[in-house]
């Protein structure tokens, strides 16, 4: 088994190798003067289980492009079978068609990567488990929950919490953590009654005295989570934290969440954390290499992936 | 029939709009605030003979995924049949194995661009007319080389011409204009006799007196091209001019031409000329509008594009 990365995420990469002890394989991932990629790989992976560590986040034409040149590189380099690892899948919440004559983007990436020559994918917490039918070869996502959880109950008294999803849009997420802390379910419920209107936000359960813990798979703007933070604490929350996988942060999210009422943002390194996050006074990244690593480990063994989500 | 356009060159699709008298359809294509690209056609496109004009030029990877959405989202709209329109083919130079373990990123971009759902190719002077055979669906590849004749006749004394290859790799391009104009070839020959010597130009012909017409496909660093221009100007050219169809004009390109010996670099709008090289000295624009826009009347007619090569 060899592992090797594009440029979107060797921090994670690295992190991967060293769990599973095998050096992080050589290619140069480069670009030319006009700033087309240039993929040479720098040792031999004929007939070698190759995994590709490379989550396609921003900026995600780039990261997708390095993937798909790195795939062809492999395949043409007789690779025995590639695995393309995309802890973010970058696209996936253009996953159906939002109105009348628009892409179903995530579904034109699955297309590309299974173009480009990968025979498996190994994701995170996808956006939607509809986006795995998208491929017609074999797919794994694997869960953030387990290690969420672990952080949860290393920090906070589990008597006293509660979790809320920040939308009516992510109840079943939220409720899949609820069930496994054994505690409550909250929804923030946003509405806006007529266009023009401001929203208002309703929140539904009762969260006075209680930690409340955002829960979601992506924290892009940071709007929504800052908002409902302000709605749980009006609604006499102790404190509320936000646990989401994915730290997309676009734009001024970093600042919008240092200046929320946010107690922490605790997020994963599925996208590599820039240095504003890294800096950020209340956003923690806590790492998926373990899991991850394991994953590949067992996929190189043939053996499957789901005790993983225990 | 119906043309759209993507954000890599607007102009041009405007220009052959204007040539064949019909309104640029209209689509949006924008990014949300992570910079995924959001496409919407905003107008009817059932049993529609579309055509996309989006030359993947620089940033390549940002225009070649516009391209590849805009052709999903046609394709989902029940367009009857899309075509392609790449007047600048991005990625055509990786067209073989550089060396061992490298990708043959033309071919995955014909892959991808299929795959995405083009049922038809339209290209302008491809870097290497082998690409055509890198696509299963039919192409039609254009030559530059009438308009640029047109040009030349315009404003040289063809008497007086000698036609340059600005190394040996472009003769065969340069001999087809030197057949056209019925005047002589000369080749600028590049050799560095041992690595870490610097490069010896070589002048293959009689230049002295001559206005040499320095002709290729691609102007990316311009260094090869103001070198011989130097070279050439030293054995007594009267004069230097570059014909190129492609205006990459990577990095401090501009400038290096603004600085050199040429009197003029006459490019193509097959890339959308940035400022700088609208505001150049010696850089001049010739439009394909008029070529390509014929070429898409007769696509859409189901007549032969042949005989635009005449
Ligand atoms: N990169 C993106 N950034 C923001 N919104 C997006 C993005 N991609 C898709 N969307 C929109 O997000 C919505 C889907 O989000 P969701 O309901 O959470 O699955 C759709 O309306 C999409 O148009
Ligand atoms: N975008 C690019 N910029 C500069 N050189 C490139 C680019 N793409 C490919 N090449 C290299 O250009 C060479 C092919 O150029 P040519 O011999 O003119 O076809 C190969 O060695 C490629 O590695």
């Amino acid at each position: 088994m060899k592992v090797f990365a594009g440029n979107s995420n060797r921090h994670l990469a690295e992190a991967i190798c060293n769990y599973l002890n095998v050096p992080l394989g050589r290619a140069s991932v480069r670009r030319f003067a006009d700033q087309e990629i240039f993929v040479e790989i720098q040792e031999n992976v004929r007939g070698e289980d190759v995994f590709l560590v490379q989550p396609t986040s921003f900026p995600t034409n780039d990261h997708l492009m390095e993937l798909l040149i790195m795939i062809d590189a492999m395949r043409r380099s007789s690779a025995r079978r590639i695995t393309a690892v995309l802890p973010y899948f970058g696209y996936a919440r253009q996953d159906r068609r939002a109105s009348g004559r628009t892409p179903i983007s995530a579904k034109l990436v699955a297309n590309l990567i299974t173009e480009a020559g990968a025979d498996r994918v190994l994701t995170l917490d996808l956006h939607a488990g509809q986006i795995q039918g998208f491929f017609d070869i074999p797919t794994d996502n694997l869960y953030a929950l387990p290690i969420l959880t672990r952080d949860i109950k290393a920090n906070y008294d589990i008597g006293n919490v509660m979790v809320v999803s920040p939308d009516v849009g992510g109840v079943v997420r939220a409720r899949a953590l609820a069930k496994r802390l054994d505690c409550l379910l909250a929804i923030v419920d946003k509405r806006r009654d007529r266009p023009g209107e401001s929203e208002v936000m309703n929140v539904i359960g009762d969260v006075s005295g209680k930690d409340c813990l955002l829960i979601d798979d992506i924290v892009d703007s940071g709007g929504t989570l800052c908002n409902a933070a302000d709605a749980l604490l009006a609604r006499g929350a102790a404190s509320v934290t936000a646990y989401i996988t994915h730290g997309v942060l676009s734009g001024g999210a970093v600042t919008r969440v240092a200046n929320s009422q946010l107690k922490e943002l605790v997020i994963t390194d599925s996208i590599q954390p820039t240095t504003a996050v890294l800096s950020a006074p209340n956003i923690r990244v806590i790492t998926t290499a373990g899991l991850i690593g394991e994953a590949i480990n067992r996929t190189s063994q043939e053996e499957s992936v789901s005790s993983l989500f225990d």
